[in-house]
């Protein structure tokens, strides 16, 4: 079985700052050109702490997401893999939502809601 | 009856930047020595886009917390008020948690969980 958490899966990558029953709380960071494996996330609020370009792939297609820092979006529960398409360092923190409020992974979703 | 949404009864500093059935997510922002009133805030995480030098104070004491930016802490529920105490804004970004994982206001909790 394909291990799809992306703390074991992309360790170079993704880190767990804190952890208890209602959230997980992941660190990201990579550098310009670096790829993530597919990976999971469940449902959970990204907050960029520097500028974000990034391509976004899934079973059903691509999307590049451009974001500044300091910005939180929520991140429907999906599974994709990544690529930094920027010129700079991305440093995120991810939010993740535990039991019920982890949602499903939607195939069809890719990156940030967009409302 | 008072109002100890800080959304509303301190709309200087607070703003909500989204919300869904699962989470509230605020933005805070303020310059040095400035004050809160007293106001509730549900389990959260709190991710520090800036320094954070803080004296918190509930009824039953006070709390000073420093922190750094790009931190991600964990704010039990609780009541307080705070000043920023330090010579920098401070600008941070509380992703609040809704339903059972609110949780219930402690009101021995001060600022940012120690574990």
């Amino acid at each position: 079985m394909v291990d799809e958490d992306p703390v074991s899966s992309n360790p170079q990558h993704y880190r767990t700052v804190f952890e208890n029953e209602h959230v997980r709380v992941l660190d990201y960071a990579d550098e310009p050109g670096e790829v993530t494996t597919p990976h999971l996330h469940p449902n959970s609020v990204m907050i960029t702490l520097t500028n974000f370009h990034r391509r976004l792939s899934t079973a059903e297609g691509d999307r590049d997401v451009h974001l500044t820092a300091n910005q939180a979006v929520w991140i429907p529960a999906q599974r994709h893999a990544g690529v930094n398409t920027g010129t700079t360092p991305t440093h995120t923190i991810l939010v993740e939502l535990k039991g019920a409020a982890a949602g499903v992974v939607d195939e069809s979703v890719i990156g940030p809601a967009t409302t």
